[in-house]
C-alpha cells in the first residue's frame, strides 16, 4: 500500500482510538455495559438480542444501537421487544466507528440503563480494527458457516472476549460444523476467552450466556462505585 | 470522512480501476470466462467449486484463484478436485483487489483454460467495490442468513449478473427464510439478474447454474473469436 494511504488510515484509527476512550467515559459515568457484537451476515446477532431481552426483562435495563449499511429492520425488531434502539446507516461503510456511536448516543439516555449493546454490521473482517469505546466484545459463530472460520478469519476472534456459538439446533443438518474442531480452530488462532454454545431454543448455553452477561454488569457496576468512592476521597 | 481520505480512496479505486482493465485484457486475449464468487463467509462458495468442478469435468477446464485471509485451505480443497488453484492470502485485507489477482496470473497459465474462477474474501460489503477485471459477479446468499439480506447488503447485490440461493435443502429447519421473500427483496434493490436456487444434494437448480456457465463460457470465447477477426481483418 502506499505511504500516503497508511498515513490516512494511522491518522483515522489514532482519530477513533480517541472518541472510542470519550465513549468509554461515558459508559462508565452511568455505570452502563458497553458490548459490542460482532459476525457475519445472518450469524443471528439480532435473535440473540431478541432471546436475551425477553429472558431479562424485569432484572435489567437493556437498549440497543443498531448498525447496517440500509435499512431500519432491525431496531424496529428490538423496539418490538419493549426497550429503546437507535438505528445507524452506513450506507456504504463496513463497519461502526467511535464517533458513529458518539452521535447516536444523544438519542438513547444512558441514565438508568444496565446494558447497551452495539450491533455492529455484519462483517468478519472490518468491525474488529474499530474500538467502539465498549467494555466486551463479543463474536459470533453460527454453525451453518462452518467450522472452520476462526482460522480464516482470525483477527476477528482474537478480538473478542467472549465466542457465542450460535445455531447450535441446526448441528444433525451440517457436516461442515462439529464443535470440537470449531473450539480447537479458536484455541489455534490465539483465541483465549470463554466459548459458549446458544441455540435460539434456549437450554444450557443460553443460561450460561445469561450468566456472563451478569457477572459482566457487576463488574461494570463495581467499576462504577470505585471510580466513586476514589473521586469522593479526592474531595474529601 | 476527510478530504485527504476520500481524495487517496479515489486514487486507489481509480488505480484498480486501472489495474482490473488489464487483468480483463490478459482473459479477453486467452478466451477465458473469469467469474468473482463473493459472499457472507461460510455461504458455501467452495462448495459450490467444489461440485461444478466434478460436474464439469471433461467439459471445461477450470483454475480458481482463492481469497482468504489466512490459511491455503480452499486452494488445497480445489487441488483435490484435480483442477489447479492459487492462494492469495490478503492478511488483515477485508477484499481481493486487481493487483492481487495480477500479482497470481504468473503461477496460473491461462492458456487452454474455460474458466476461472476467483472465489474472494467472504464479506457481504467490501468485494463489491474493487473490479477484479472479471467478466461476471457471482453474489451467493445462503439460506441460514436470512432472507433480509438484500435489503441489508444492497450495494453488494446490485453488483452481481447473477444471485444464487446456496443450501436450500435446509429451509425446512430455517423460518428466517423465503424463496419469495428473497427473490422479492432482490428486485426492490435493483438487482435485475438472474436467480437461481441450488443445493448440494444436486437437482434442477444445480443443472440451470451450470447451463447459465456454458452461456457465459459461449459468450467470451465467441468474444475472442470476434476480436480475433476484427486483429485479422485490420491486419489485411
Amino acid at each position: 500500500m502506499h505511504v500516503e494511504s497508511i498515513e490516512v488510515i494511522t491518522a483515522i484509527l489514532d482519530e477513533n482510538d480517541r472518541v472510542a476512550q470519550h465513549n468509554r467515559e461515558h459508559f462508565d459515568a452511568q455505570g452502563v455495559l458497553a458490548i459490542n457484537l460482532m459476525s457475519s451476515p445472518g450469524s443471528g446477532k439480532t435473535s440473540l438480542l431478541e432471546a436475551t431481552i425477553k429472558a431479562l426483562a424485569g432484572e435489567m435495563k437493556v437498549a440497543v444501537i443498531e448498525g447496517d449499511l440500509a435499512t431500519e429492520n432491525d431496531a424496529a425488531r428490538i423496539r418490538a421487544c419493549g426497550v429503546p434502539a437507535v438505528q445507524i446507516q452506513t450506507g456504504n461503510a463496513c463497519h461502526l466507528d467511535a464517533q458513529m456511536v458518539h452521535d447516536v448516543l444523544h438519542d438513547l439516555p444512558l441514565g438508568g440503563l444496565d446494558v447497551l449493546f452495539v450491533e455492529n454490521v455484519g462483517n468478519l473482517v472490518c468491525p474488529a480494527s474499530f474500538d467502539l469505546g465498549v467494555h466486551r466484545n463479543v463474536t459470533l459463530l453460527s454453525v451453518p458457516e462452518g467450522d472452520d472460520k476462526p482460522a480464516k478469519y482470525p483477527v476477528m476472534f482474537r478480538a473478542g472476549d467472549l465466542t457465542l456459538i450460535t445455531k447450535v439446533d441446526l448441528l444433525p443438518h451440517i457436516e461442515e460444523f462439529s464443535v470440537d474442531r470449531a473450539r480447537d480452530s479458536l484455541r489455534q488462532v490465539g483465541f483465549d476467552g470463554t466459548i459458549i454454545e446458544v441455540s435460539k431454543r434456549g437450554g444450557a448455553g443460553f443460561t450460561a450466556w445469561l450468566d456472563w452477561l451478569r457477572s459482566a454488569v457487576a463488574a461494570a457496576q463495581a467499576q462504577k462505585r470505585n471510580v466513586g468512592t476514589a473521586h469522593a476521597e479526592a474531595a474529601s
